[in-house]
């Protein structure tokens, strides 16, 4: 997988780009990337990117010449059709379903504003996607950016190693994790709950699940109502409604 | 406002925190910042933060005794009491609201795990909030506790200049916003609608309030669930319904 990314703020990316899993899938050599100053696309004097908006208002817009032009840049150097991702708040919330679609891809361009909204040109004529990670206001798209490359590569086959995996794929299965314990089993008075020093597994199985339901129920209730129950969940559910009654 | 980050990986945060609004609110003393390694805190001699599952399982948990120091250790250097938030995907879905909440604060501790779950007593003991930033995976919480850091800074007093501060207030208003465009009017002959150009602002704003509410009707019909309606706007979406019939 190919990726770049659009941005007026390349140096952003380092200190995300230069560590941990993203670091250990460029290493090896599991995805490649570019950071592209769209700016350096400007056929403007002052190479300006942005103008005021037709129709008044507060706020500039990033003007379609440099996206447009960095796009086709961008494009050109590769044979596939890659997926173009504008990154604002008016975009489609991100899922890890989303993720795991990206995922498939050979080639994505991530679009990333700051501050000003596109000219809407770029939107309907240029991206095949435009992606929200959340209903909260951030300064740019980087962060975005961000947030969609850490979840996509990590699922590309061979990045995550057995260890790192396994957890917090709470929103693959449709439930919250149920609670984690590790050592001692007294910390400072507060201790693990028994059934997971029984060696039971059966038991320690029935208690994560109904935990994991448990949470979910308390927490998030839109994801259960998302999720087509197993009959042991569905019907360790209606227990739990009862005795919430 | 203070912000302590207890994090295995500080170096993330060097590219987002040197640029844009946050350094600007930093160089200006909008607030500070610590990046905190909670391995620093292990009492383990090879300072191990974490161990394995009990129970079983695959993944490894974080434990108790570095965050718990950690935690009191940049706790002690304040009077007030901090808001103290773990990043995880079990966390309350982070919203513009939850920002809006935070940025009232004196002092924040965001505390990211990585890979793993954190012991349940971290969650139970230390943490006030629990913070997801969407229903997706990613391998750390540390693009979270960035997400968190850029929505809350940008809300603080005197931060945003006025070109920055008006647009993509999306998650304030309730609606996803109206579309913009800029200079050139006509761009490889996709042009920009009349009503920008006439000047006739009773009529731009007009046909701004229907794009804004269309927009959101077609992409974010959750939004205008949540959202008590102004009178106009619901005589608008009443009209757009019949329309879609």
């Amino acid at each position: 997988m190919h990726i770049d990314v659009l941005t007026l703020f390349p140096e952003m990316f380092s200190g995300v780009m230069g560590s941990s899993i993203l670091k250990k899938a460029q290493d090896r050599n599991k995805f490649t990337y570019d950071l592209v100053n769209f700016r350096d696309y400007s056929q403007h004097k002052h190479q300006k990117v942005d103008d005021y908006p037709y129709g008044g208002g507060a706020g500039m817009v990033l003007a379609p010449q440099p996206i447009f032009d960095a796009v086709e840049a961008v494009k050109s150097k590769r044979p596939t059709q890659p997926r173009i991702i504008l990154m604002c708040p008016q975009g489609e919330t991100y899922t890890q379903k989303k993720a795991e679609e990206l995922a498939e891809e050979d080639h994505l361009i991530l679009i990333c504003g700051h501050y000003e909204g596109f000219d809407e040109r770029i939107r309907s004529h240029v991206a095949s996607d435009e992606i929200s990670i959340g209903d909260y206001v951030l300064t740019g798209g980087e962060l975005g950016a961000m947030v969609v490359m850490d979840s996509v590569i990590r699922l590309l086959p061979d990045v995550l190693g057995n260890e790192e995996s396994a957890p917090q794929d709470s929103f693959s299965t449709g439930l919250l994790e149920h609670p984690h314990y590790t050592r001692p089993a007294n910390f400072r008075g507060m201790e693990v709950p028994e059934v997971l020093l029984s060696g039971d597994h059966a038991k320690i199985e029935a208690w994560r699940k109904r935990q994991a339901l448990e949470r979910t129920y308390e927490r998030r209730k839109d994801l259960l109502l998302k999720k087509n129950l197993s009959a042991d969940l569905q019907c360790l559910l209606n227990e739990l409604q009862n005795e919430k009654k």
